[in-house]
């Protein structure tokens, strides 16, 4: 390695947030540094900031303006934090795609979904097998996770080595996978590891997590107790969860059936990866209701309140013609994440009313997380021996929190949210600079900067109503009749219509008008605004966006 | 009392929800009942699935229509679930308010406020202490909650005895207010208990509630062993918590200082209403950045992220001229209510950016809940041996999880969300009818229905986009120009304006456009609106909302 190479971290999303995972690597000189991706995730909008919004994903600008320098893109995991916009991005980022089996099979769905070609997508083993693309040399290090083949990246580069975890947790009997072996994290570290990138998730959770394995017996219990129906709802990809629950269902004498498209689409990529094995019989879908309801298990998908998704629908009436009634039981084996609690009570509410009962994850018997909690982190920082810890995979305060756990055993941490550049070369971490970063929406079949503007009118229309006046003038700048007025959004007066109000209003304010206000489109346009919100605030209390459409005919 | 009268029960909000409460309890004849009304609160609006609107209130229509025959209405206490809509209705409801002295003062801020008279509100004393209006006896218990002179109602009928609780916890020094005393209950049951309708919020909370006075130790802690500044936050309304926060503060030699205009407000009306004693002196705001930061205690509005209250002013640069850095606390002496949780750690991680040191509710040490835990409850129903429990304040999985805990003592318990009537005349209490209840919304300076359709199209709109279409045609039915179309809240296309897209595909199909289409105008809107989604699905993949405006010209 040259004087002049530096190696480099960066986050485009994922640090500073939980979402929308992308970090960028860079090895050579800088200007001429070459690049790999990792990760190319999606968050999800709200009503609140990004209403109409399909998909948001970090903005690739700082990597697709290099896209001639990325060497190739590596996806840790099939989340859709992680892969979830690699469909949208790959066409301006043109890179090989590399990642473990089952990845593949959930990305090749991306991309055969958004046309592109599938074979950009290149299946790689697990550690010690590894990739060589320009100056990096990549392996899969299996993790546990809640899903399949999750892997982080033990990442080789001439200035030294660097462990990205990608999402992980220190689970010895993971069910699905390979179990955590503190062995080959120490073997790791002993060749020396320049920076731990790592998950920072769970660093407020103060206890060690707990393996999938310690809850299946209190969920055989409770499939056994039940008299009725047992449904049970967990997020589609958690492929160990689906074989905890239709395992224990089964040894408790019930048949599975599965509803829900995205569990389904889940458990053939688990059977065709062979990632998935000894899951019992499955019923189909359609036959359930024939099977006693005590001798019932259904697995179904929404476990986060989606209001189309399978559970949803059970909580509604019926689907696919399963009703649930007085002595079924619904299970939630999964952490209603933040922002989604109003949606999944919801559906607690209407089971309630149906008569069902209805165990959530607050006991903490049913459910068990994906991530690392603090004591595990501390213990991967104890096994690698990094230099140096970059906290990813968090908000700012997890980022925060994780470089002071790391200062507890003298490591050296820097806090590097979204848009900070790191320098690794050296033997101490530094921030050398900071690049600009941002969002984009995948909007219908669009994507759109946040910046545009387009959803601040969506919001605007949303929280002030929509008035939009349409007037016509005579060449000599005379109003033909009054001017018309549309509103949709918008309340009535005490005792008259709002349009006839505003109607009104523009009739008086246009006849007092001076004929260079009429004459210029701009100054009219700026009266009717004016006009129309101060009536709106003064017979409403609202002052409506308005859209101006003025039509002038010309002498003929 | 005669045979044909009856006592009834009716939530017209609150029950099956947290928030909103209205309960109507009658007494009579059935066609000629006498009516009270008990509180009238709102619940809060939020972008999903009310944008625009400022408050929600349960639709008292049953109430109004019947407005004749209600005797008086009661607030127990002065939280706006309770108490915010009294400024809104009362003009529909004409009865006189009654409530006790602290929350008369916030009750007639409302009224106030909505240009009602402030003679309606009348001070009652605690009970044994009561009122008689029509044929009810009412007391005002005072129960401990987490705002001063919280009451409960003893309400006596020619048919029996109910207590209804409004929101209580179980405090034998709650630092405000009386404490609790099991002799009290015990006396009140004594007398033979009809109905018990009862506060239900933490019913899944399995641990007996913690007194206010457990958490000062902790707090004053904390304070001390702090470095700079030290801000806590907590609901305003909760006096209690701000007296044991700033005499913590006090305690360990530091200034007190409030900001916000709410909390001011409230500390302001206990003194003023005699409930808060011993409250360490203030500094004036203003001067507080001349207080050593290591001496300074800062009281903070804005406990549920609310983008305008002082904390979230704190933690996005300054408020007042304070500002927070590295070596500062700040303090969330609260529960973050459901909902608010993404505006709450907004806050959270700007603090962590600017280095704060943020301690938050997780770890149980700094915050006590003001509501009966189910261990309390058990002893509510133990002491006051009613005859009937009728839960409230609750979802339904809670008003269904409080009956099943009546029934572990032989309770008679009955599940009635709004709109349910419920026969408390006999021993065992009965549903006896539903009627119809909903919202109104206060959208600006407007009630409006929350079927109206009014908010369904700032959802559209928000959702979609919104499409405008201005066509012109002569008498003879010959378009004038071409279509002209403005948008908002919608991407462009590929390579074009979605208006200009928009406008060329009108264009188009009015030229196709049979004669009896372009001279109806409903034929003509119908095919404006299926161009314009079908051209937008095609262009962008979304389908707008579309307005259209047809101006034809007469002959002349």
């Amino acid at each position: 390695m040259s004087s002049k190479d530096k190696l480099t971290y960066l986050a485009l999303g994922g640090a500073g947030e939980i979402g929308m995972n992308m970090y960028v690597y860079g090895y050579g000189p800088v200007g001429k540094q070459r690049f790999i991706l990792v990760d190319a995730g999606v968050t999800f909008p709200d009503m609140e900031s990004t209403p109409g919004v399909d998909l948001i994903m970090a903005d690739p600008a700082f990597i697709a303006e290099r896209a001639d320098r990325l060497e190739a893109i590596f996806i840790t995991h099939a989340h859709e934090d992680h892969v979830g916009a690699i469909g949208h991005l790959l066409p301006q980022l043109q890179a090989p795609v590399y990642c473990r089996a089952f990845t593949g099979l959930i990305a090749g769905n991306k991309l055969d979904r958004a046309g592109q070609d599938l074979n950009q997508i290149h299946v790689v083993g697990a550690w010690p097998e590894t990739v060589t693309v320009g100056p990096f040399e990549v392996g899969f290090l299996p993790v546990s996770h809640s899903i399949p083949e999750a892997s982080g990246l033990v990442i080789d580069t001439p200035a030294g080595r660097i462990v990205h975890t990608g999402d992980f947790k220190l689970d010895p009997s993971p069910l699905v996978g390979d179990p955590y072996e503190p062995a080959v994290l120490e073997k790791i570290g002993a060749a020396g590891v320049k920076a731990l990138v790592c998950d920072s998730t769970n660093v407020f959770s103060p206890h060690p997590g707990r393996s999938e394995a310690e809850i299946r017996p209190a969920i055989e219990a409770l499939m056994k107790e039940a008299k009725g129906m047992v449904v049970a709802t967990t997020f589609a990809s958690n492929i160990a969860r689906l074989k905890t629950l239709a395992q224990a269902a089964h040894a408790s004498g019930r048949t599975v059936a599965v509803l829900g498209r995205a569990m389904n689409t889940m458990i053939q990529a688990g059977f065709s990866s062979g990632v998935l094995k000894d899951f019992p019989p499955i019923v189909d879908a359609r036959d359930a209701d024939e099977v006693p309801r005590a001798q019932l298990f259904v697995l179904a998908t929404g476990s986060q309140g989606e209001r189309r998704a399978a559970s949803a629908q059970l909580a509604g009436g019926s689907y696919m013609g399963l009703s649930l009634k007085e002595g079924d039981t619904f299970l939630f084996s999964s952490k209603t994440i933040p922002g989604n609690e109003v949606g999944v009570a919801r559906i607690l509410n209407q089971l309630s009313e149906a008569g069902v009962d209805v165990i959530d994850d607050s006991s903490g018997l049913y459910h068990v997380s994906g991530h690392a909690n603090r004591p595990d982190l501390a213990k991967v920082h104890e096994l690698l021996k990094p230099a140096n810890v970059i906290p990813m995979h968090g908000e700012h305060r997890h980022l925060r929190a994780h470089v002071a756990l790391a200062a507890e055993r003298q490591i050296h941490g820097v806090i590097a949210p979204n848009g900070t550049v790191v320098d690794l070369t050296g033997d101490t971490a530094a921030i050398i600079d900071h690049v600009e970063t941002g969002r984009v929406y995948l909007d219908g079949a669009q994507l759109i900067g946040a910046m545009d503007g387009i959803v601040r009118d969506r919001i605007r229309m949303a929280t002030r109503g929509h008035a939009i006046v349409s007037v016509m003038l005579e060449a000599d700048g005379s109003p033909i009749g009054g001017a018309w007025v549309e509103t949709l959004g918008l309340p009535d007066g005490d005792r008259e219509e709002i349009g006839a109000l505003l109607e009104r209003a523009l009739e008086d304010a246009l006849g007092k008008a001076a004929s260079r206000v009429l004459d210029s489109d701009e100054a009219l346009e700026k009266l009717i605004v004016k006009t129309v919100q101060s009536e709106g605030q003064n017979r409403i209390g609202k002052k409506p966006l308005v859209t101006v459409m003025i039509n002038r005919f010309d002498e003929e």
